[in-house]
């Protein structure tokens, strides 16, 4: 069966995220001062080959793990469609 | 009251990803035969200052339209939390 795996991988919230905040300092200038703490990743869809839910996740967590996110500076979360 | 908007930015259907195909051709590299059709976007997080969830969706979509997301070549999708 093939199912889709949705991907977000995020700078880790100790850490600083420049363009995070240029991003906020351009929707200010904008005049939307109501949006703070921007943090920007990455999103990433996938579509894996794999018997069951279980082990699609697990793949997933793999290419995270071993080629997707820079576990230094990044988090991933991963959810099966 | 603070909403969190989660918001995905992804390229259109229509146009190839090459990021997303550089990342497959490395997945296939690395052993993971059995993952396809790799796309790859932005996620982003705001923390928005709004009455209800309906302006703060508004609000997240502005960002989007004004900011975030290149229409031309992008889609995005706002869910608030």
């Amino acid at each position: 069966m093939t199912f889709t795996a949705l991907i977000n991988i995020m700078p880790l919230k100790e850490l600083l995220d420049p363009q995070g905040k240029a991003v906020m300092g351009g929707l200010k200038n904008l005049g939307m001062g109501n949006v703070q703490d921007v943090r920007i990743g990455k999103h990433i869809t996938l579509k894996i080959e794999a018997v069951d839910k279980e082990s699609a996740k697990k793949i997933a967590e793999e290419a995270c793990q071993k080629l997707l996110a820079n576990p230094v500076m990044e988090y991933f979360e991963v959810s099966i469609e």
